[in-house]
């Protein structure tokens, strides 16, 4: 628990520099073996992407890895995982996830545990408050279009 | 159905772009009202990536889309999406995806027709021809590391 507190305190530092760029305030981390493989951040707004979510950012940032070494991974994300960011983590076979805070968002955490994925929920303020913030101050940027 | 075999050849010719690339023969096409918004191919090989594949290469390539031009649009793709590719279409709010063949792979269309997808899978020898061939000869890249 300590750990992954130490962990998401990485991706918070992602979110917080994708909202000093114009971004979305989501970051992940992934690591395995105490060694963090990557880290990224939402970048929709910054790229003109539709799916640069943060768990896709931070998983393309690692390339592609050794399926030893995503079977020992956890992904970190600020934000319970959209249905495409699950998928992603199932496709790698990540066993293990911890979420930031599921109140902006939830879709997809059943699915992640029917997959045999481990989901930790940790209601961090440090996640929720900047988000919250985010959606109450650019609905166009959160809704999408 | 003429129409949407028309397309799924353009999606055919990535597929097959991305085989003399030294990739997976995974093609995929974007459409709205008559028109081509993109293409795109699996790049796995080519990029080194764990995520890039056909539909998401496709949809990045499209960019950020209003969400009444996703809301007209069909992908078509060669093979039947992953749960990520799945999950990309309903987060961008595309109606209809027309498949070209499930019989190499098929996890998501159950979901998919859950989210109010139309499903339309055409059985085509093009698409799975190549693809059983690939996976035959490739099974390191099919199976991922």
């Amino acid at each position: 628990m300590e750990r992954d507190m130490e962990w998401m305190n990485k991706a918070v530092d992602q979110a917080i520099t994708g909202l000093h760029e114009g971004g979305m305030p989501i970051g992940a981390v992934l690591v395995a073996e105490g060694k963090e493989l990557a880290a990224g951040r939402n970048r929709l707004a910054q790229w003109d992407s539709p799916l640069r979510h943060a768990e896709i950012d931070c998983l393309e940032n690692a390339g592609s890895l050794p399926a030893a070494t995503y079977a020992k991974s956890t992904l970190y994300t600020t934000l319970s995982p959209c249905q495409m960011c699950a998928g992603a983590v199932v496709l790698c076979g990540i066993p293990r996830v911890v979420i930031g805070e599921n109140r902006n968002w939830r879709s997809s955490e059943d699915f992640l545990r029917s997959e045999g994925v481990e989901v930790v929920v940790l209601d961090l303020e440090d996640c929720h408050g900047p988000m919250s913030d985010f959606i109450a101050v650019r609905p166009d940027l959160w809704t999408w279009g």
